[in-house]
């Protein structure tokens, strides 16, 4: 049970040095051996976990795709009373607090953008889809302001969210509540009925700044 | 002087070449052999022109960033009669054609992103610090939105544009004249004061579709 625990410390301790590593300088020029170091543990111990650098990359995908279905999954739907429009606003809240706290999170939608990798997930393409069903969510509802195509209203969100990730990765005031907030504060009076606007908020239902 | 035009035909290509390669792999992964195989330029000639891959990177770098100027100088207080406004949207759409036509300058913006290269010349940086002096005379014009301020509307602008560019990067669809002129469709009316918004085409003033 103990040796359990270590094994699943030490895979977590590599995941995240590997995040790290990749974040900084990117698929190819990671280092294996770096990444131990980092993690602090042997080559022996990190071949034991993952056999090869690209088995690690793969981690580091699964790992950031269950934190954004942790953002988006239960989502719409699920809202009691509350509009799908809040609900993109929070999920975009809490996806932007984890690529700057997260750094797993972070280094896997940066492997998207990594002409060096291709792996299995498509963290953007995931987040896409997902603002794509919400906006459907919304137009059903009849919480989209007249005449806006939800299909418009999601590129224009996806878009925006994608430039504060690729923005954020450098300079983390991207993706600050503070810059999300205004955001919203800005896109939300067109994106909204008139009857619906009011009762959103554009820092978050949670209280977020 | 004939052989003067063949060495710019040959700097060109060698260019080209690197970007092309750039785009698809990463600065890192990209070779030197297959870029001047590409070229159709022996390797001896690529070393005439370009002592090591960093020296190519730098050309792809500087070429984009020239395209980038070509796009946006001249534009702001050059417009005659015209509202900054429609200066960004026109700017907007020759950015995304660029980015659409010409693999230097969409080499050149994947540069920024490829965590392997840390080159001179940012120019997300660039597009941000112009997009933020054009709302800044906007905002001087009086055809911002009231209580706008022109710092949030440049941020907005910058996320979006930098997502159109990055999405349209591996999907072409992102950097369409049709998908800019829906974004600013929908961004307008929520950026310009009630009596320019009439006046300004989404489509870009030049016909764009």
């Amino acid at each position: 049970m103990a040796k359990q625990e270590r094994a699943a410390r030490t895979r977590e301790a590599l995941v995240r040095a590997a995040a790290e590593v990749f974040a900084e300088q990117g698929f190819v020029t990671a280092s294996i051996a770096v990444i131990s170091r980092r993690a602090g543990v042997s080559a022996g111990g990190l071949h034991f976990h993952f056999g090869s650098k690209t088995a690690l990359a793969q981690a580091v995908e699964d790992q950031a795709a269950r934190a954004l279905r942790g953002v988006t999954v239960g989502g719409v739907g699920a809202s009691a009373g509350g509009s799908a429009l809040q609900v993109l606003v929070d999920s975009t809240h809490a996806l932007m607090g984890l690529l700057a706290d997260d750094v797993v999170v972070r280094a896997g939608f940066g492997l998207c953008a990594d002409a060096s990798w291709s792996g299995g997930v498509d963290l953007r393409r995931q987040w896409r889809l997902w603002v794509e069903e919400v906006m459907a969510e919304a137009a059903r509802e009849g919480s989209l302001a007249e005449g806006l195509s939800p299909r418009d209203a999601a590129r224009g969100v996806v878009a925006a969210t994608v430039g504060l990730e690729v923005l954020g990765a450098h300079e983390p005031e991207w993706v600050a509540p503070h810059t999300l907030t205004r955001f919203w504060t800005l896109m939300l009076p067109r994106l909204a009925a008139v009857g619906v606007l009011g009762g959103l908020m554009p820092e978050g239902s949670a209280g977020s700044v």
